[in-house]
């Protein structure tokens, strides 16, 4: 049993770890800190927890931290760079489920987060935590820097073709993207109460999204080459849904991708992965179907001999963000990579 | 005051229907015909109706509707051509919100509804009820084949660069659109449950929809182009809500459209029209401002240089049907165009 | 044409008034205030209002107020209270949709809002404003309290029976009440974002509500008998909806009642009401019947023989709020009562 | 570990069993049967359960059955009783979802299901399901008759005080209850569709519901007394959500049940139920924090000196359906009662 510590244990992030790590067999929550609940239980908080945790809230200390194997934070922006290099130096890994260990480009994160990143030497020595494509990696690092929602059904929905030799035209991607109103986090803002949501759709972040670097970064990385992804298009939009994200990605195939047997492919890459599933032929996932579970599901359409449609679907807060990190944990310290992600997607 | 028939009042487009035309200071419904609910009284079926309207539902009958001004055919696609050419010659203008009279190719039609057409020579004389782009001719004609609900999206949304001269290169048009569960009828169907929709999220008829022929004859009646839109996508989502409707359509800039002031075009083409609202730079069209409403509104992005996305958001049920079917009425009867139609959105 | 001013234009009465009043032939609104959006168009705020005004929000000025016939409050608790005076010696009347003008008792107003009365006298003189009920004293008032959208439920629920003589056990009732989330206002509040309401039900204020006290005040006067509805219970819910609340009434019947035909009684009670429907024996009134309509529907059901139960179901901002709101200015300026209130329920 | 068959597998209760079993330490499933589906395999139906079962339909064959361990019957009312003699004659234990085996009033059966019970003897030794009131029974049965869902947090609810001496006046008892539109089940029905049931609340069942007499029932077995319980009040209503049940039952105490201390006397009944969680004085229970979990919340309130208010929350398809059947198997096998159950709820 390795020993865990929260960060930030108020948002649905920080209550989606507790809901896995609290079943987890071989990690127990240790520490869990809130700047503002210090002292209060858990449980009153969240009551889905009761009957499950005798956990409170503490003030962040760092000593109680290090006493930790891994410190998950479930923090804003910021946060976590102001922390990790102590942590590490204590031997305690890092997994950050915000955007401090995510891109490379300082200028990019700087640019898009409006902060000066506190720990760029470190930040050379974090692995992008996309456990299916990253693996080796992960196994290896001391700090993860855990991917955003959209980008990790981006790079699972792209990463066959991408990896693949000219199959696609990359600067042709269109990335249009839908999530859960979760996906914003759990904060007073007036945008996203009920009345403003339920009953709704929208686009939005259509002029820039702080996920659109983060996704050319991870597609260079992924396909080996630079600066032919810069005019993809994402666009992002609400759906009035507690849960789920689903990407429908366009790309225009090349005469070889046109004549490739694309569903093959993608079931073959996929093949031994136990949180990608690859439907057949004519599906449609939808994301209900991986409703708090740790699963992408991805399907595949030729409308045209030339265009290739990829849908692709999670839980946000799962696959896309909690589950991911505890995935991530169970390579950095050697566990099976499903243990405590073996739940089924909640249907209805 | 015109006297009006409504054939088949128990869905959802029949219901809109009485909704706005209850209301209309020109004209009253005088026959509602059902095949199931023969005797009832319309507002034990939709209470909603109840102190507005003494009307019951009575079985089709031709001599009854032949004495109407128009009659609107809210029914399944085959419907409406069966009785169409006899009302016509009764002077009795004819509606149809089905497909009936969508498509001029007829081997279309048959693909795509399972139907051999009635009345070729009838549907050759009838006008496609998109008001904005074909006043004139509905303003003449007998039959009206009522647009589909996406196609109104897609048509008033690339009008404006349609009609301009070489602005974009039409093989390149993605529409990823989204509609509210409405869209699809008030059938018992086990696809159609609130427990099967609700907090779910999925793409649909992804391999092909019957709109997407549709569309292409729009598009080409309206850009004078033929055979340059048969390469275009159209992937439809259900969202979990009722009524609303967004398409996100992607197109390729030209040269010359990259360095045109579209902004300023959209406005200029919709200077003049009450329903279609050009929204200003930077905006996002949300459903919701037009639930109940027979409004559109578009708004423009160019996130990369040679690359516009097109928001367009309507009510599946008014400007997507009922609305706009009132709305090539009023043409038709010379009333004032809004007549029936100024109710504001329901927000929130 | 009179002319109006609504003091807190940016929450949801404040935009539901506009949706009314825009759209009614004997008012205009000329003058909308708000705190924080001074300069600001309205229909930049809500979209729904494009096309139909071009007001600006402006700052409080009570000189402005002074120029219109009426003044609409749709304010937090304890704004309209300190202008009220100054605008009636101008000869402008007050319609409060928030509670300053609902409790005759000083120390039930202190205790459940936390304030003292500002104009204490003025409270005298100023009318509940339930319109069904205290229509001729509307008539001649100066200032409207606008009655809380539970206890509208609740009196026009019990009026017929409580009004009749010896039917009813008075401290039997109990009331177990649901509303949409819309009823908590536009507030950013974390306990009202979507995530923490959609597919959720819960009750709240089960220890005491704000809308108890004034329940007790209004059936007392519906009565005339003090003292004996001390002990009722009222217990609100919250429904994962926007708009919408029914209320559910248990009362015990005495021997009289149970001998009574109750369903008789409704129907005579409210047969010349066009905003009060009271459904043939065996329906159950459904929110979406009323929504965005200025009504109010009512079922009866006596499924024991002493006991009856009573279903009563509102639009919360409309005949719960802005509707009625409309409704009482109507009679005070001599309007037709169904002015501006025509608009049929949008179903579905 | 067991073998299990499920019959009747394509309803809400039947893939929840599965998202359960499927899970379970000591149990497997081997036979899955459908009128509809034979052949298909169910995560073709169910895609939620991709990657965790290969397990097709067939169609119901009683000789596979008796080759069971125990079979579930998660099939429409009348099922279970053909089928439930044979099975126990061949030692295979029977837990019936549907109403068979709930009434041993066969007047009653008869009167509410329309139908004539098959094997009344069978049904005398059977036992009623609720497993915290009925745990050594439990134990000893053959046959279980699984409770329904709202009699479930009825039972629950009043329990303590029914068991207590003369704390509560029977008579008196209200349930106004709640439910998610998954209680109706997985059927093509009209009024069952999205666009009916979103953002709508409505009563329904209001002069009679099928689990009023299993209330009754229930209630003079719980608390010893025959005939006190014919009065009380059972008001359902449906909430726009999937899953979740609240009941707010009310309740006139007697002079002791005023002066009693209520809380603890509910914290002590179920002080060693891991099931049943009576919440901290001034709690409201939400649906949520039980949402896929098998759990009942209950909270007290005495608004009045001698009302007494109940809530108590559930998931309709877990404690209130599958859940509970899975715990009735963990008794009848000396299981550990949560066996398999242990999951945590979904919030958000």
């Amino acid at each position: 049993m390795i020993s865990v510590g929260i960060v930030g244990g108020t948002g649905y992030t920080g209550v989606e770890l507790l809901r896995i790590l609290l079943r987890h067999p071989n990690a127990e929550v240790k520490v869990l800190t809130s700047r503002t609940e210090n002292g209060r239980r858990v449980d009153d908080m969240f009551p889905s927890l009761r009957g499950h945790t005798d956990l409170q809230y503490s003030d962040l200390n760092l000593d109680e931290l290090k006493k930790c194997d891994v410190v998950f934070f479930a923090t804003p922006h910021g946060v976590a760079m102001k922390h990790a290099a102590e942590l590490v130096a204590a031997n305690t890994k890092v997994i950050d489920l915000a955007a401090d260990f995510r891109l490379q480009d300082l200028a990019q994160f700087e640019k898009w987060y409006g902060l000066d990143h506190a720990c760029p030497d470190l930040l050379k020595d974090s692995v992008y935590g996309l456990s299916e494509l990253n693996r080796d990696k992960i196994k290896q690092a001391n700090v993860i820097g855990n991917p955003g929602c959209y980008p990790t059904t981006v790079q699972l929905g792209l990463a066959p073709v991408l990896k693949a030799d000219a199959l696609v035209k990359p600067d042709s991607i269109i990335i249009d993207a839908k999530s859960g109103v979760s996906g914003a986090g759990r904060k007073a803002s007036l945008g996203m109460i009920y009345s403003e949501n339920a009953d709704n759709f929208k686009a939005y972040g259509v002029a820039g999204h702080r996920h659109h670097p983060e996704i050319v970064e991870a597609l260079e990385n992924i396909s080996g080459q630079k600066g032919v992804f810069n005019e993809i298009l994402f666009v992002p939009h609400l759906v009035p849904m507690i849960r789920g994200m689903l990407s429908t990605i366009y790309i225009d195939l090349t005469d070889a991708g046109a004549e490739a047997d694309l569903q093959a492919l993608y079931e073959q890459f996929y093949a031994n992965e136990q949180f990608v599933d690859v439907m057949p032929a004519g599906s449609s996932p939808e994301t209900r179907s991986v409703r708090g579970a740790n699963q992408l599901r991805i399907a595949l359409y030729k409308p045209q001999p030339k265009k290739l449609v990829i849908l692709a679907a999670q839980d946000n807060l799962v696959k896309g963000a909690a589950g991911q990190a505890v995935q991530n944990m169970n390579l950095m310290f050697g566990f099976a990579e499903e243990a405590g992600l073996q739940g089924i997607g909640l249907l209805p």
